[in-house]
Order: structure tokens, then C-alpha cells, then sequence
């Protein structure tokens, strides 16, 4: 059993480069290190609700934050793009390269097993409402052991939401808090969450406030100047840092050799 | 190990009843029963890909098989569907039912293998014409090892195409005739095929005119009368026992219990 050095987070962000991400990620496994690859893919999955002629709705709950909307035909566009779309588009990239990639969501196998949210409180039209339709929870259990058999049988997997409650209904989970789980369960010493900016900025979007290194009781000053988007990524490293993992970089998923950039320290180092 | 006494393709006809499958699934499951989950997804793919904008088209080879044109985008739908919506369909489906379910594509650990055709010499329209963009091929290897992996671990492969090339690129195969090969890969007894009629029928679509029996001798035959959709299973049928499934059943899956009636004999019985 291989001790697992990082898990990486790739967001849905259309600027990010699949193909530089997958370099880097063939090159890091084909020197030996073993790790996990969590994606995303809201950027997508909000084109094709659109084209299918279910447009994406966000809510905003009552302590601030904003999500999607996952009434039962959203859960399945979601499943459409992340599941199928993005994740074989992952497995295949990863494949070409030589890695022997697998890609699971969190319902198979119960890879992310969490409770389903009975009923959210949220703003929407800045009025106030109870939703109980919708599917969206959280990560509270990895599945460990597949994903040790799966690593020591030399797969590499590839993960994506949705989640499963503990009902067995799909869930919609946020990806950087339920890569903050799997880096916490696997005792990872470092979380990458990759996405199309060099980091935490202190003044979104121009990139020369990137803010290099964060002490872990900063964070709750970051999630203060942090953009909608951002919030949840300083959330899962907050979770991931409480959960025993050491360190949490956003790097930038646009540019070459961005793991080995980030296990380097550069983008936003938190610890 | 324990062995595996049949493999179940479900088809993607639209009256198939997924929940009796599910049912009668988690029975055999929890019976002590080992044993694969294979399904297709075709109609429904039409759907999305009317929806999308990108409508299905058909071909027809010069030896009069009709196949999917599957350029590049229609393979990203085709995964949308079958590897996203349905495969986590059917997942979610029997994790709610007690069955540690794990759906892969034959894509993820390559679990199908073979060569993507280079050009397919088709009649469309009347003309023929040769294409090379096409992303079609056939299972000629199965990752073995994998299902047993997951199998020995107590979880159940639920399996949809593309199948992945020799050189790593995402590939329409058939269903029916991949799920062949899976049976045979397993050694299986039965290779069980659901589909939204009650077996092979003499005279399409009159369902009093279900063959019950057929020696492997009259398969030949059985291409002759055989509609369009049921000439793959018919090949299929004849590459599982080509490779060793001593029996092979079309058998009806929208009614209760069609696992067990199959088994049990109902259907069309080719041995």
C-alpha cells in the first residue's frame, strides 16, 4: 500500500486546458506517484440544461451561498455531462496517455455517501422559500477501500459528483468539498484544486493580487474578499485542512505542468 | 472465486421495465447469484441527440447490417446518455435495491478492447460511399481481471458501451454482441438477453409466433426472419457460443421476474 502524496481537483472552468492537466497528471503517474483525480463541469452542464430546454436556476441560501438548483431533470442533465460527457472524455484523455484511468461518481460503488438535504432554505428572487424537491447534500463517508483496491491494482480513478444519500437517491455535492473528503480519508498530504485563475486573488479578476500563501486561521479573512466561485474552494480547504491534510493549493489548471507547479508551491498555498 | 453462471444484457427499448429488472436483480444478488449487468441505451440516445440538434442517422453496411453513424460528436452524446444518464440510472436504481452496484464504461480500466474500423464501406441514401470519421468498432478483449477485482469485492459491474481502440479512442460497439463477450470471457453458462419483445418471433412483430427453441445449427436460419434489431442479438447469440456459453436466451423485459424466467427457460432457448 503506496502512501497517496495528493488528490487533484479540476474544475468545469471552459479556460481550463484538459490537455496540459493530463500531461501533467500521465507524467506524475508514470513516475510512480499514486494519487486520485476529482473534476467538475458546471460550465457545461448549464449549456446543455439550456439546450435541452431546462435552463439552470441557482438559489442562494440564507447564509449566503449560492447553488444550483437540482430539481430530478436537472440530476440527470447533471449526470449527462459530468458522468458521461466529461468523465469518459477524463478517462479517455488519461487512457491516450498511458494511464489505466477509471472513472467512477460517487453513487458507484458508494464512492461519496452523504445525507440529502430534506428541505433548503434559500433566496430566490429575494424571496424567501423552503425548497424540498431538490437533490443536493454532502459528503460525509469516502469509500475507502475501493479506492485502495483500485490504486493497488494500478487504476488511477477518476471521480465526479453526483453522491449518494444515504437513501440511495443522487445527490448534487459540491467537487472541491468532496475532494477535501477524499484527501482527508486517503490521508493525503496535499489538495490541488486547479481552476482557470493562478489562485486565491485578493482582487478578482486581476491576476497580479494573487495572494501566495495563507495561514490556516486566515481563512476565514479569505472567504471574506473571495468571489462567489472561490468560496466553496476556500470552504473544502478549510474541511480539508481539518480532516489532517497538510497543505491545500489552488493553482492555475491553464498553464503547463500545473501539478508539479503546484506541488511546488506555486498558486495559493494554504497551511 | 466464485463462478459466474450468466451475464444479463438489458436492451434500451423504451418498454422495458427497468424496476422489475432492478427487482428481480437484487433477488439473484442477494440470493448468493455472481453475475454481470450489461445495457444499451439507443433509443433514448436519439432523444438527446434530436434535442441537441445533432440528429441520429443510420448506415447501412454493404452485407445489409444498419449501424449508428457515430462521428465524434455523436459518440459525446452517445456517452451522455449511456455512460451518464443511463448507466447511473441503473446504478442508483440497485444501490436503492441493496446491490453495491459499480458502473463502467468499456472505457474505464479497459474493460473493452478492440480495433476502431478505419473506414466503413456503407450504402446511404442508396450511394455507397467509404467514411473514415467514424468511431465505430468491436470488443475483441475484456479486463477480465477488473470484473473479478470488483466482482471478489463484492460489488456488481453494471457495463455500457464505447468499448476504447487499440490506440485509445472511444468506440460505438454493439451491446448485445460485447455482453457476448463478457459471457465468454467469464466462462458464464447463460448469456441472458432482455429485450421489449418475448423472444425471437417467426413473424415480427406477432408475439404468438415466439420460437421457443433453437439449435445452434438454426441460428443461420434464424438471421433470415429476424427484424432489423434482433439480426445483432441473433450474431451475438452465435459469438457467445462460439466462445464457449453453453446457452443463450432472448427473453422478455417488461414483465416480473425476467431473470429468473429466463433461467428458468422462458423465452427463446439457443443451445
Amino acid at each position: 500500500m503506496q502512501p497517496i502524496r495528493f488528490v487533484v481537483k479540476v474544475g468545469g472552468g471552459k479556460a481550463i486546458n484538459h490537455d496540459l492537466v493530463a500531461d501533467d497528471v500521465a507524467h506524475l503517474w508514470k513516475q510512480g506517484e499514486r494519487f486520485i483525480l476529482v473534476h467538475g463541469g458546471a460550465a457545461i452542464t448549464n449549456e446543455v440544461a439550456t439546450a435541452l430546454g431546462h435552463p439552470p436556476r441557482f438559489v442562494t441560501s440564507l447564509s449566503g451561498h449560492t447553488s444550483r438548483r437540482t430539481d430530478r431533470r436537472t440530476l440527470e442533465i447533471f449526470e449527462m455531462v459530468y458522468c458521461g460527457q466529461l468523465n469518459k472524455a477524463w478517462v479517455e484523455r488519461l487512457q491516450a496517455r498511458g494511464v489505466n484511468a477509471i472513472g467512477l461518481s460517487g453513487i458507484d460503488g458508494r464512492v461519496w455517501e452523504g445525507p440529502r438535504k430534506e428541505a433548503i432554505k434559500v433566496i430566490e428572487n429575494g424571496r424567501r422559500m423552503v425548497v424540498r424537491d431538490d437533490f443536493t447534500g454532502k459528503v460525509e463517508r469516502v469509500n475507502l477501500a475501493l479506492l485502495r483496491l483500485l490504486l493497488d491494482a494500478g487504476y488511477l480513478p477518476v471521480l465526479t459528483p453526483p453522491a449518494i444519500s444515504y437513501e440511495s437517491e443522487a445527490i448534487n455535492v459540491d467537487g472541491d468539498r468532496a475532494a477535501a473528503a477524499v484527501a482527508a480519508a486517503l490521508g493525503a498530504e496535499s489538495l490541488i484544486i486547479l481552476s482557470d485563475v493562478p489562485g486565491l486573488l485578493r482582487h478578482f479578476p486581476d491576476e497580479a493580487s494573487l495572494i501566495p500563501h495563507i495561514a490556516r486561521n486566515g481563512l476565514e479573512a479569505a472567504l471574506g474578499f473571495a468571489e462567489d466561485r472561490m468560496k466553496k474552494k476556500v470552504l473544502g480547504a478549510a474541511e480539508a485542512l481539518a480532516g489532517g491534510v497538510r497543505k491545500v493549493v489552488f493553482a492555475d489548471g491553464r498553464i503547463a505542468q500545473p501539478l508539479q507547479g503546484a506541488l511546488a508551491g506555486r498558486g495559493t498555498v494554504i497551511e
